[in-house]
């Protein structure tokens, strides 16, 4: 009998959703993996664009300790100033191995006291907003700092969560939920940073961004 | 005012969850975006790995018509010999300007006959399963075949979308929709293909697939 790996994904509302389903898509795999969608209370959480909601089976008043935390971005703000969240992602963190944040999950990481000084990754539109914490936004993809994993926006998720694959269970088993889910990609343009899309394309950005945070 | 897009997003029991979320999170930035989850009947709707449970707002006898459909793969079987499933997306597909498969989600299409003959992507591990249909497997990460686009497994349903998003509504947005998922991604490994990952990893990627796809 394999032992259990206990992966908590937390859920919130206006949370971007492939900030979250990118690494449970890799995490899910890892031996033993029992993965336990969290939010404040049980239910459909509904995301950011308003269009999609996931179901959290728990609750946090349920949920005391995680193999593998995952935080994923979106509204973050209403995270960072929520103090049952930030109390809760407290007492959590002593008990895994790993945390990995996505996104502007880094920056509720931040607010919870988890991730201080150094370097960690976020969201390029949230850079600035790091170093309102005194954290140093890194414009690398994925950043590591001890047992803490940060990546950048949205998709970078899968990306940090093959590297946290390999880093719990070996880099063999991060292969095969590479080639489960065929991640050989190939976006057919090159608009994927704020240096290769060009400014045109980061100002309607930043637009969009602005009306997906409205409430 | 602009006018309103409408995508579709079937959902099913056993569907791989990132299926469907990579190309909703490029498609739901489109302009005038309306995403509807649809599924057999309303309400939550879990997925391959069961720890996961997405919620369908529609049941397919309330939805008539869409401008993007969007077949997700996973437990493919049991959809294609779901009568009533075929029968609607045999009434859908002919209001579409586009429709998209990912993963297995191309057998799906392949059993209800809107995809007939030629090529088409599929997951690896289904290639040969095309094949009975009389559709050539392609080893390419997306194929356009008319009005219709298919992805390889998985991930490659964020590449195709992107593909379909310059294609509806051209370069500019798709590549405002890589720019905010920060689509630049870095795998650490190369394992996101049979081809590259090596017999050992293909065999124990089979045998994952072999435990996913069980009851």
């Amino acid at each position: 009998m394999e032992s259990t790996r206990t992966i908590v994904v937390y859920l919130y509302p206006g949370m971007t959703a492939l900030d979250a389903i990118g690494p449970y898509e890799i995490l899910r795999g890892l031996p033993g993996a029992v993965v336990q969608f969290v939010a404040r209370q049980r239910g459909p959480v509904t995301v950011d664009s308003t269009f999609l909601r996931l179901q959290a089976d728990l609750s946090c008043d349920e949920v005391t300790r995680a193999d593998i935390l995952v935080v994923p971005g979106g509204n973050a703000p209403a995270q960072m100033r929520n103090p049952d969240t930030l109390a809760w992602l407290r007492c959590l963190y002593p008990t895994t191995r790993w945390t990995l944040s996505v996104c502007t999950g880094s920056l509720i990481l931040a607010a919870a006291g988890i991730l201080t000084g150094g370097e960690a990754a976020t969201h390029w539109s949230a850079r600035e907003t790091l170093r309102q914490f005194g954290i140093t936004p890194s414009q690398a993809r994925v950043v590591r700092r001890g047992n803490i994993l940060t990546a950048a926006g949205v998709s970078a998720g899968i990306d940090a969560a093959l590297t946290l694959a390999a880093l719990e269970c070996g880099q063999e088993t991060a292969e095969l939920m590479q080639l489960f889910i065929e991640y050989a990609p190939q976006p057919p343009f090159t608009a994927g940073t704020p240096e290769t899309a060009g400014p045109g394309i980061v100002a309607r950005a930043e637009a969009f961004l602005r009306r997906d945070a409205a409430p």
